[in-house]
């Protein structure tokens, strides 16, 4: 089990922590299996999705937005129930395929952490089994 | 592989299941690796969130609502498709990583079976994989 | 690790992979653990749903149509934003139990694979863990 920190900047952010999950597999020497990166913290999340044009991650944020989850009465107080329902609409773990000692993404897929109540220090889990 | 039953008393709810499953990882004795939790239901799901304020699992039920899937015409005729619809955006499976033979929760997380067709008896599924 | 091809038919679509996926858990020759459902695309996802009637996988488009993510204005200038925001809510791996050599499955469940951004000839990837 290999854990990271992540330290974010604003409200609501992506970050690639591809490079970090790459490294945790082969620290981890898997060479085939399964990857599953976690987040331990309830306002945040993990997805998968394109590394090319970081618009798309502004994008995927937009369109969360666009749910307008912030417009609604809560019964939590703490002021961020549209974080925690966002981060059970994306989830809090990923699981990427290992084969031949690596990550099995797509061409143009990257790993995001992803804040919906920053800026804060986050901390990631990744932990590989197989052979 | 450990089978609990799982006693839904509402429409829709959230049932903390996190004792079952932490109970599973103990019997299946597993030191290191990854526990899926599995949900063998098509309108209901599993999520991860906010353990201490229990008004952040009734949140995230009204900012599902909120979606206003209630308001669609549906092709399907028994009137569930809102329910079906929420268990394919929250997920029927959920992983936690297993180290030192524990569930690698973070402090304020908890498991939720999460019931949006209820009230049913519903079965959950706990398999955990590694040395 | 199996690899299989889906062809896609129209811009958005389920396409039933439970019985590919089932013939990948006995090629792979698993008796107890974890299968693994990826999907190297972020256009694309995987869900788990009702097998019986086939307007339940249309309702769930029409739901995720619902949430009107094609009205925004996206910074991504390929037009296909929505694709990778419905992507990232549904997910683009799946988990699935294996006991006894096969599939955990619910009784009224299938695997199915989701095209956002077709019709286009996509790729699934299946890998197992455990003994």
């Amino acid at each position: 089990m290999i854990t990271f920190q992540v330290q974010t900047t604003r409200k609501e952010e992506f970050i690639d922590i591809t490079a970090r999950v790459a490294d945790a597999v082969v620290k981890e020497n898997v060479k085939s299996g399964l990857c599953c990166v976690y987040i331990p913290h309830t306002t945040a999340a993990v997805t998968i999705n394109e590394n090319a044009d970081p618009a798309v991650q502004k994008d995927i944020l937009a369109g969360l937005q666009h749910l307008k989850l912030e417009s609604l009465h809560y019964a939590h107080m703490e002021g961020n129930s549209p974080a925690h329902i966002k981060s059970s609409i994306i989830g809090c773990w990923a699981i990427v395929i290992v084969e031949k000692g690596r990550l099995q993404l797509g061409t143009w897929q990257g790993i995001y952490f992803c804040e919906f109540d920053g800026p804060r220090t986050r901390t990631g889990i990744v932990q590989c089994v197989g052979t």
